[in-house]
Parts: C-alpha cells; structure tokens; sequence
C-alpha cells in the first residue's frame, strides 16, 4: 500500500467518523435534558446513555488498548455505560438507566468531545500498523453507533408517547407530510406478487472488508435450498390492518400463535402501537406528532406475534431471511434512494412512506420486515474471543430475523445480507410487515 | 378391501385402544388420589387430569360427531379437562388444575370406563364408512394419550419432588439397580464421533398412513441441505457434566445465550434438575426415589440454556433437528430395544441407562436430545381446519425441538421424524445432550 | 386439692379432648381425599394439614416435653406442620401446602389416634404436678384447634369455589334452609339504635384461669376512656348491601379507604365474595351450595375496606373494639344460643341467620364484625417466652381487629374479650359489618 | 376588623406565601435538570413534580375558585400534578411520574411564577370577604408545600443513592460537618429515662385559627386515659444500633413482629437505610455526600418493623402517640432551635445531630419518631367535604404514627399535635427511635 493510498484511507475514516459521531448529536438536539434522561421502560435506554455509551465504546474497545498514555475520561464510566459485555466487567442494572442523572448532559457532550479528540488524532496520526490493526474496530464501532442512532429514535418516541403531554420529537412539521401525496390517498395501489424459482441460493457473507463491512451475524456465507416462493411487491398498509381488525382479527384466537394469542390477552392489544381511536377517527402517533392515519401507508410498530396472525388471517405467511435475501439479490434492490435516515435531520421522513411505483418495492428502508425465521447463528458461525464477541452471538436466542432497515436506519447502514433481530412480542421498533407465499 | 380384512383392522385396532388405555390407568396405580390431585406448577398437571383430558378427547373429537345417539357423562367436563382447544370453548384455568378436587378419583374412573365402553362399540360395531372415517382421529387420540402417559412420568416426578417427604413414584426398586452394572461403573467409554457427508437430504414424512402414524408437524417431506457434520456417539454423561461444574460452567456468563445467564441467575441453578449435593455427596431423584448419581449414566433433566453452554465449554455445538434425524436414517438406528417405557411398569428403566456397546447409540429412548433448532413449520405446512389443527402448529413460536424419546416415552410412539418441543428454559422433561460438531 | 377434684378435673378435661379433636374428625368427613389436599391461595390450608397440624401441637408442645419416653410418630412431621413457631426451626413454605401429598389421609389419621392415645394417658395416668403444669397448655391446644376447625370451614369452602364443579361443602340441604323463615322475607326489620354513656370502661381479661380460659391478647385487663356512642342493634342485611350497590358504592372513590380503593381496582370487586349475578338474579355460595340471596340475611365474607366503605356511605362508622366489648358486657349478650358451629354437623346452620327479635341481637356468632380498631397490644402486654410466645403477639401489626365470632365458629370458644384479627384485604372468613356511631 | 388590622394580616399572609414559595426554589437550586426528573421508586417523586404539584395545588383551590377571571395556565397540568385527589378527576400514574419530561424545568419555573403574580394579586388586592374565606385555604397550601419541601429532600436523597455516581445533594460540606463536635464523639452519654404520671390527658387540637394552623387529623381535641410510662430522654443513637446488630438483630426471628421478619427476609436487610460496610468500616449517605458513621449521632431511616425489633431486643418498647403528645406538652418541648430545616439552605444541617445537654432531649426535628400508634382517626373526627377531605383521612389504614418532625422539617411547620404517617416497611423518610416503657 502506498503513502499516498494510506492518507486516503485516514482521510475517508476521518470523515466518515466525524459524520456519523456528529449525527449522534444532531438527532439529540431537538431533546431537552429532561427527554434526554428519562427511561420508560426496561427495553428502551435514555438518550444520555446512548450517547455515552457509544462513546464508552471506542474508548474501552480501541482508545485504552491501542493509543498509548491514553486515560479514561472517568473510570466510574465503565460500570454506567457498559450495555451488555459481561467479560468487561459489572454494569449498573439496565432498568435503572434512567436514574443516571450524573452525569449530566454536559458532562457527556465534554466526554464525546475528549473521546472524539483522541479518536481523531489515532485515526490521522497513527503509525500504519496500528491503524491497520484498528480500523476494523472503528469500523465496527461505527456501526455500532449507528444502530443506536435507530435506538435513539424508537427510545425517544417511547418515551414521549408515556409522558403524554407533548409527543412530538421535532416541532414544526406535521407527521407525514414528509411521506408524499400517496399517503393521504384512500388506499394504496392493488397488491401483486413477484414469483422466485428458489432452489440453491447463496446467503450471507464472509468475513467484513474494508470497503463492504458486515457484522459477525451474517457470516459465514452459504447456500439454502429454498422451494419456489412469492413475495408481496409492497408492505401491508394500514388500510389493509384496518380490515384485519374490522374482521375481528385482534379477537379470534385461531389466527394466533399461543404465545401470540397470550400476548394479546395480556396486553389488551386491539391495533398497533401508537393508534388512538376516538370514535371513528384514528391517529398515529410519529415522530413529528399525532396525526391521522392514511390508508395507504405502510403499517408500523407491529410484533411478530401480529405480524404473524394478520399473515394467517391474508392467506399468507411471512417470508423466511433466506427468500428475502435471496429475493432482493434478484431483484436488484438496494438501499440507494430507499427511505432511510440521512445525516440532514430536515431531510428525514422520519416515518414510512406509501409505495408509489411498481415492482418489487420498499425491500429497504421504510419499516424493517418481519421474517419467519428464527434468530439462529449460520452452519460453521464462530463466536469472536473476548468481549467483542458478545456482540451478536449471545442473543441467538428466542428472538426473530428482520430484514430491510427502516425510515430511522442511518443512510449507509443497511445491506442485503443484514439480519436484525426482536423479541416476538416487541413492537417499539419500527417494524411491518410484508407478505409472502408457497408458489 | 375385503370383510376380513376390515375384520383384522377392528381387532387390531381394539387390541391397540385398550392397550394404550390400559397403561395409563397402570401408570396411576402407585399413587394415591392425593397425589394424583396436586399441581407443583402451571407447566405440570395433576395425574387425575391427565386421565381425565385423555377421555374427553375421545369423547369430544370421536364419540360426540362420531356416534350417534351419544351423550357426554357430564357436560362440565368439558370446561374442566379442554387444555387448550380455543375453538371448543372456555376453559379452567390451567394454573389451576390442582384445584380440581371434583370429579373424584373414583368419577374420573368411571368416565374413563364409560368412554372406553362406547369407543369399543364404535370400534367393534359402526359400518365401514364410519370407522373409515374416524379411524384416523382414533389413532390421533392414541398417540395424544401416549403423549400424555410421559407427561404423567414427568409430573408426579416434579409433584412429588416438592412435597419432600417421600418422593418416590415407584417403592420397592432402589433407583436405578435397572440400569445395568455399566452405570455404576466409575466413568463411561470415550466418546466418539460418527462422521456424516450430509448433502441434500430428505426430511419429514407427508401425510399419516393407518400403518405408520405422524403427527401434522412432521410434514410435509421435504430436501434440506447439510453440510459434512458429526455427531458424538453416545449422550453426554453425568462425569462429563460434573467436570463442566467443576470448571466453573453455572458461573461463566462467555458459555451462555444472554437468556440462558438471565435465567441462571434468576433461578440460582448450579446443576441439572433433581440433583442434591451434601458434601461430597452428590444425589439425584429419579422415579425410585433418591440414589447416588454415577458418573457413566447420561445427564438428564438439563434446560437447553444448559445444553448449549455445556456445548460451547466442550469445544462442541448442539446438533440441529435435521442432522439429527439424517443421522438417525443413515445409521440405521431404531426405537426398538431403546430403553422406553413398555407396558409393564415392572420392565420400565424410567431413568435412562449408560451407553454400553459402541457405534451410535441411545438415539431413541433414554433422553430427549436439545437440538440447535428453533420448533418452526417445515416449508408448505399447512395448519388443519378446526379444533384439531390447534394440536401443534400453534407452538410454532419460542420453542426448541427435542428428538430421540426418552426412558418415559410409551413404546410404539417414536419414529425418526418425531418432533418435540419445549422452551429453552424447561427441564422437568427427561431432557439430556448429545454433541455435534462441523466437519 | 382433694383427689376427688383432681379426678373430677381428669374426667372433665379428657372428655373435653376428645369432643374438640372429635369435631375436627366430624368436619372432614363429608370431604373426599382429594378435597382435603387442594389449597386454593397462600392463606388457605388444606383440610388435611389442618388435621396435622393440630395434632402437631400437641405432639410439639404437651407430649415431647411433658411424657416420659414420648417418641415422635415421624419426625419429618415437623418440617411439614409447623405453622409459624421460628422458634422450633424451618419449615415448608406456607404456600405450598398444597404439594404434601405425603403423608396421606390415611397416615394422618394413624398420627391423630396415636397423639390422641399418648394425650388421653398424659391426662388419665399422668401425676398431680404434671398434670397441673400441662393443663393450661392442654387448653390452649383444644382453643387452638378450635380455631383451626373454623378456618378448616373457611378454607374448604374457598377452595371448593375455585373448583367451579360442585362447590357445595355440605349435600343433602338447601343452603340456608336452615336460615329460619325470615331469611326469606323481603327484608329485614328496621334498624335500630342502642346507645351507650361510654366513660370509663374495662376491657379484657388477666391470666386465663382453668375455669375461664383466654388468649394472651386479650390481657392485661385495663380501663378505656370512651365518649358516648350508639350500636345498631343488628347485622347489616344484603337489602341494605345491594342498596349500597345499586347507589355506586363499588365505584364512588370518596368512600373509600385509599388502599381500599387500590384493592378494589386491582381486584375489580363489585360485590361481597361468593356473590354471583346473572341478569337480575343475584345468588350466594353457602356451604351447602349456592342459592338465591335473600334479603333479610346478613351480608357475610366482606372485607374490612369494603366495612368502612358501607358505613361511611350509610353516614355511620365501625365500631371499636373497646365499644363492642363494653356494649356486650352492658347488654349482658351472650354466646349461649347463638348461630355459631355445635358438635354435631347436622345440628349446624354454616351461614348466618337473619336477625328475628328485638334488643341489641347477634352479638355472637352469624359473622365476625370488623371494628375500627387496628390490632394492637393492650398496654403493659408481655409476649411470653419460647415458641408460645409468638402465639398472637407477633402478629401485632398491619390487621384489624374483628369481634362476636361466627356460624363456624365452635361452640364454647367465644367470650366478650376475644380478639380476632384480619388483614383489611381479606374476605375469606365470615365477615360482616354492625353500624355504630358517635352520640 | 379594623382596616390596618387587614392590613397587617395581608403583609403577614405575603410574607409568609413568598418566604414559603422561595424555599421550594432554593432547595431545587443546587439540582441539574436531569436531577430533578428522575423518579427511583413510586413512593418517589422527582424535584419537578414537587416543584408543579405544590403549584397546581394553590390554582386549584385557590386561584380557579376564588379569583375572578383567573385561566389555569395550561389545561393538562390537571392531568400531570394532581397527586391523589380522586374528586378532582384522572391523573398521570404515580409510578410514571419520571417520564413527565415536559413540562421542561424551565415551563415549570414560568408556572411557578405565573401562579405567585395571581396569589400575590389575590391577597393583596382581593376585597376582605374573600381574603377572610380564602386565608384557611392559603394556609393549607403553605403547610401543604412545607410537607413536600420535606419530601422533596428525602426523595432526592433516595434518587442520588441509585445513581451511584455523585450521590451528595449539597457540596461544598463534609456530610455532617454541621452536627457539632459531640457527633463526632466515640459515644453519646448514657440513656435516662423520664417518668410521667399519665392519668386523663389532652390530646389533639380543635379547628385551626389563623394563629395557630393544624391539619385535620389532629381534631378533635379529646381526652385519653394514659398508665404511667416513661420515655428515653434522647434518641436512639448509632452506637446502640450496632450493639443490636453485633448481637444478631437482623437475624433472630423472635424480636420481629411477623410482617417485619418477611419483610427483613425478602429486602436482604441487615443495617439502616444508606449505611454501607466495607470490611470495618461504616459508613452514611448523607444528603452532604458519604462519610463515615459517628456513634452518638441518632440512627436515622430505619422502618417501623426495625424500630420495633429493636425497642423489643432493648427489653423496652416504642411510645405510642399519646404518651409522646402529653410528654412534650408536660416537659415543655419545643419545635424552637430544634434541628430542623430553616430557610437559608447555608444554616441546614440536613442531618440529625447528637444530643448534647441533659433532660428530655430531641424531641422536636432531628428524627421522625416512630410510635407504637397506628394511625386511625380521632374520635368524633370528620372527613371535610370535597376534595379537601381527600387530604389526610383517606390515608388512615394500614400506617404508623411517627411524632416530632426531622431535621429536614421546615422551621415553623411542627408542633406536639402534629401527626406523621407512613408504612411500617417503609424507611427514605428521616426516621429514628425513641424508646418508651412501662412504670
């Protein structure tokens, strides 16, 4: 590798460091320090934690062991914003992040700006060897501050809708008037199917590069047998769910899984999150406040357990990881122009947007896609030695795969071979639904 | 089909009704009504219940559509021994079984003797059409009855554990002097590997035949494709399970699934259900009441928190469900001569037995084997009209498959295809390990 | 002492054993085995532990020390029937009472007739010294038990209302048949009003005498300063509840307790336990099966929030201990002839009856009456030394004091002192409300 | 009244509200955002909510009844700080108290103000006919905000400690600088006890004046009888808490009252609220930081169960309500130079103090003193009408007097009628002993 091929390098992972550490920011500026510190409940973490705890990352994961002289900012920090890595010590308990009032915001904006100098100055002055062995690294935490950018949004809106006196995260536009004329239009355009032939599909990736990273999870790469399948060319829409509830699909237990069917007596569920009826009226609540629902938009913040049973109920099922993988190779989907978050906060839709062409639509971004597999390590996956292995393999458990990113996704975050991954029974995340069938 | 031959299968299918029924009333007759009334948690049932939801399920899906003129023995049954049947009504609370003290031992006798007496009329005297026609719920309500004659074994074993006064199924025997002088050897053989090629290979079975029963969650048949893999050649042994305590197993949060360390320091567990340690002394219950623990028997009672960490300390993996059964079809293994449950208490194990010889062993009877596999639909699973097809596509969710059968599974129930399930967390079912491995 | 008295003594305390252990054989005969080992919540006991742990007592209490050469039956019985005493070591878990299986019905029945063999000859045989030094120990056995055939009747009818099958405790009657006519009537006669010059008053009793025996509660005898005050001279009715009910009284927060309006919520009560509504018709669980309400009875199985909540919509109040007591002694009421529970099973009413006379009536028996006072000790109590210390004073905390007794409760067991006590919460035991107010 | 009488009531009434007003202020001052939202518990409410709810309160009963024309200054406040009066309608759940992250502080700080320009407004400008009815009104509002000024310590004190980073309230000061050399001591002088006659005694107050405010539970003035007793002449000091625990104290059943031993079982306690032991060393949370434990200082935030259990293992017992009341009054204590909350934040000690004279010590501030009262209405008490009445009555179940007021009471808000209530588990309140006993 040459001189000059390295300054590019350096320069490339500068700017990229310095755009997705100051998205981080610009997504918390709209908060006060009161949204900042709340916690509403175990599953979701305060805005404050989330900017320090991707902080605490790149100082425990690549400024102490690889910046010489480097000295942790408060040692007291570890124990506070260490999220799950159990090899790097004990951790203050996960439901009571918001009791953290100490340290302030303040104290967490002087601690990104300590840790963002000497990230900086590792990234632009290192010797070779020591950036080659790190950049991997900064990668990852990278894309680890990335998906907590989604989690700072899903959290945020969590949060807002308890509190009950002003929901909206950003003032000034209505809800969906981002999303385009199609979503204020009765209904959304007629459903097709697109037919694949299946049979022996490659899947997933081998280890991450420089230029094309992937987490642990999505490795190794291997092929499936899949049987001919369809998938629906849109997203379900909140015209069609109406239907479902209309058609008692939130009162007949034989749509539902058990553990679905529980849930729902449980919880009392009767429509997705955020949905408020009054009367006839029905709202949503967005990012940008409540407002009415439109029936051609795409239905979001729904669980796997609901996404299940309206696919029973349509006639359908949900489409397994591999034929969505499979199904966006062909297709030629990409992330490119999907709607997803960009670095500009103005320039987000901040919520789902109706489908308006045809084709296969909407593969990425807008709502991350419910799958029927369960979240399960690929044949021949290796958990990584040490704490960064915890980062994926250990949560192989109970949960299910989702596909595609959603409208809070960071621009530049998603790719086919992505696997996202919930609890059956969660809903806080932006999550839809897209049908799929035997051929 | 000729007279005679329907004339064979009534008498066949007499001899097989009142064998199975037979056996679940022997499976009764060492306990007292007390002990077949009482209820250690919601995942068990008391023994009454079991006796009696076996009935009703004759009743309810053979006798009522089936025989005309029929009237049920008590229209309350129905609310109290439904388990889960939504589409055939309200239920008793399943928590709450215990507190069914009404109908007595001596009714639930009867109601079985009454049911038992109309099922052998049908059998024995309905037109051809009519036992076509219900034969194959028969055989349904045959192996459901199976199913539960395990569940029995499994109950009073957790029931009688947590009286703690005498907690012995079976007197007379010391625990486990069945299992042959092997376990009482200090350690068991090596293990081996059995290597596989894998390849495309076929999987499940299609529709039930009257010859060779499957329940619907075994189909349909279908390709997978398996990479080379091994299987070990014998169940984990308790000397191996003892030495992965020793090494620290219950308190290494790197060797658990996230749920499963949640769930370990919940419920404080340090060793396999049943298993006392005084001292140097380590015992386990077993359906003959307490003895000391021998290195060469196989583990049981272990959640598949357990079986997966232990995996991972052993350098190892859990096989999945179909590099299980592949196995099982190229080996050549078979359910015959496994140590299962017979018809005679008297020549029941009920505990299961150390690997004596050499190849691939204990595939079926002694211990469920965890597999690494989520309990999904196989692709193009269909779920049955009505109540009946409640009976297992709506567990599709949350569960693992277990495979093999165990020293408590009714002989005559097992093939290669069965499919069990239980959560991860469970382990009050006769549950134990085998390792595999990549290639 | 002469001989003569002290054999006079012998004869009247062994054929007073034998009618107290008698009765509690008596009250579980109607049960079946499976009725005598259901436990329904943590505060109820089965019938089955209830006849062990009464003999426990007098196992732990009078044989053990007093008789020479006394062997324990079993000495796993401890563990199993020790209620509460901390002092005689640990215990199964009072919630899991349920689970004793083991011993049997048939053992404790073995373990009641070898007691009662060891007691009759401690009595009969014993020397003059030991006999006058167990003889108050004997008596605080029989009230102890008398206490515990109560909750036996209390606790039986709980759990058979949770089987949902037959819940009559008692077959062969009506329940309330044995009400009288007036229970049937429309209503009740009129309230009236006793009033009372209060000033100063004794209340309790010292030492309990062989003559006249007491709990420890209800000493030291001392002097209360009261102001004048007036007593209904009957039992609230259901006419008078469903009035109480019919004007909001289950939803109107302003008249209620703060805890008692977060019970209420929490357990969605809109009625007094084992009242059921169907259309108009409104019927009553009795422990001779379920049957019309009738007006005129008293209102039983209330809690004390619900007490307090009736009496402050009827513009009154509870009264207090130190009121009922002094009220009782004034108007010479007495527990001869009341409706509380006779030796013979057939001769009892199990429900109260509706007042039929004139003057202050139902002071004794029918229901136990909340009063206003939170379970206190008297001033100068001492709480005795060992294991019988913590007969009543530990629990001196969080429960309010009840007076009169009830229909189930023995005969020869109540006096004007006696101090009951629940939880506010609780409403399993034969519990009602009298009126009282200020003058 | 003459006018320059009104005159004087007007100034006194403006300079008592803005002195009132302005400490709630100052204790929030050396508090960020962040600290004045957080909620640790539901017995707990953030710094804001004191800071809204004590606001609301003076709109609600004052300003929208009384002052004509007034507009609440923003509708949904109702909604947020409404803290229990059911007659005023919904409220926000007082668990979720946390999430009411908007309101900001700073909107808070504007609703504060707004509300004093409108008091201020009313009783300066208001005729005299409404400043006559609304005086009582606005004298409740300021001892109403003087009960939370003193929850509003105890509360940040509870929230600090779960931070677990910085966990001083006020810096600048050695917890406990302020508590005079004697604290410091190795041990406070020894225990004398005062003696007093009892017989008929006063107790309680009649209807409030202007001059002399007392909430409604402390009505009627009634006489009791009291048996002579004798108190402690000074609290019960941490050096005599350490003799109970080296001796066993949280460990010996026996001198626990029943719910207290569960209660001790299930928390894991075995010290005071905030004391933290590493290896011989004590230490105390003090709202001025950690720092270590002084013998002869008083022990402070034990419960009602632990007062209890400790009077019992000193062979004495806790005084109840009336013997307090009547000593104060007899011996001449007086809430003046008690330590108690005064209103410049600089002169607080914020911590109790050791006794340092001779003679009934202490009986004011310092400590809230646990009695051997359950708190229960006076005779002849009367709940106010309307949501007044919600004030204190409600809450008389289940609770504990405790006398005397802390050392975190504001100056001018105590006197010997005063009657504190709290939960017998419960313990963040400043919370002490005085032992009493018979004589």
């Amino acid at each position: 590798m040459t001189a000059s091929t390295v300054t590019l390098e350096r320069e490339s992972l500068l700017t990229r460091y310095r755009r997705v550490r100051d998205l981080t920011e610009t997504l918390s500026e709209p908060l006060s320090h009161e949204d900042q510190q709340a916690q509403s409940m175990p599953d979701v973490s305060p805005t404050k934690w989330h900017r320090a705890h991707t902080t605490w990352f790149f100082e425990t994961f690549i400024l102490t062991p690889e910046l010489p002289g480097y000295r942790v900012v408060d040692e007291r920090y570890a124990y506070l914003f260490n999220s799950y890595y159990e090899a790097v010590g004990d951790r203050h308990p996960r439901a009571e992040r918001g009791l953290i009032t100490r340290p302030t915001f303040e104290q967490i904006t002087r601690y990104r700006a300590a840790v963002d100098d000497a990230m900086i100055r590792l990234i632009a002055e290192s010797d070779h060897d020591l950036l080659a062995r790190a950049s991997a690294r900064i990668e990852l935490g990278l894309h680890h501050e990335q998906q907590h950018q989604e989690l700072m949004l899903m959290d945020i809106k969590h949060v807002l809708a308890r509190g009950s006196f002003d929901s909206a995260y950003r003032h000034g536009r209505t809800g969906g008037t981002a999303n385009g004329a199609s979503s204020r239009a009765p209904g959304a355009r007629p459903l097709s199917w697109t037919t694949f032939d299946g049979g022996l599909c490659d899947i997933g990736t081998d280890e991450a590069t420089p230029e094309s990273f992937a987490f642990d999870n999505e490795s190794p790469a291997h092929t499936v047998l899949l049987a001919p399948f369809a998938l629906a060319d849109r997203l379900v829409t909140v015209g069609e769910w109406k239907a479902f509830i209309a058609d008692g699909g939130y009162q007949r237990a034989e749509l539902w899984l058990s553990d679905g069917w529980a849930t729902v007596q449980r919880e009392g569920w009767d429509a997705p999150l955020y949905w408020q009826t009054e009367g006839d009226d029905v709202s949503v609540l967005t990012l940008d406040g409540r407002r009415p629902l439109h029936d051609a938009e795409p239905v979001v913040h729904v669980s796997h357990y609901e996404a299940d049973a309206y696919a029973h109920w349509a006639g359908a099922r949900l489409p397994t990881e591999f034929e969505w993988e499979h199904a966006a190779g062909v297709a030629g989907a990409s992330p490119d122009d999907a709607n997803v978050l960009p670095d500009r906060l103005a320039d987000a839709a901040l919520h789902p947007r109706a489908a308006s062409g045809s084709g296969l639509q909407q593969m990425f971004g807008d709502v991350w896609e419910w799958t029927a597999s369960a979240y399960l390590p690929y044949p021949r996956f290796r958990i990584a030695d040490g704490a960064i292995g915890e980062y994926n393999g250990k949560f192989m458990s109970n949960q299910m795969v989702l596909r595609g990113g959603a409208c809070v996704t960071p621009t530049g975050h998603l790719r086919a071979t992505y696997r996202n991954f919930f609890y059956p029974h969660q809903r806080w995340m932006f999550s839809g639904v897209r049908l799929g069938r035997d051929v």
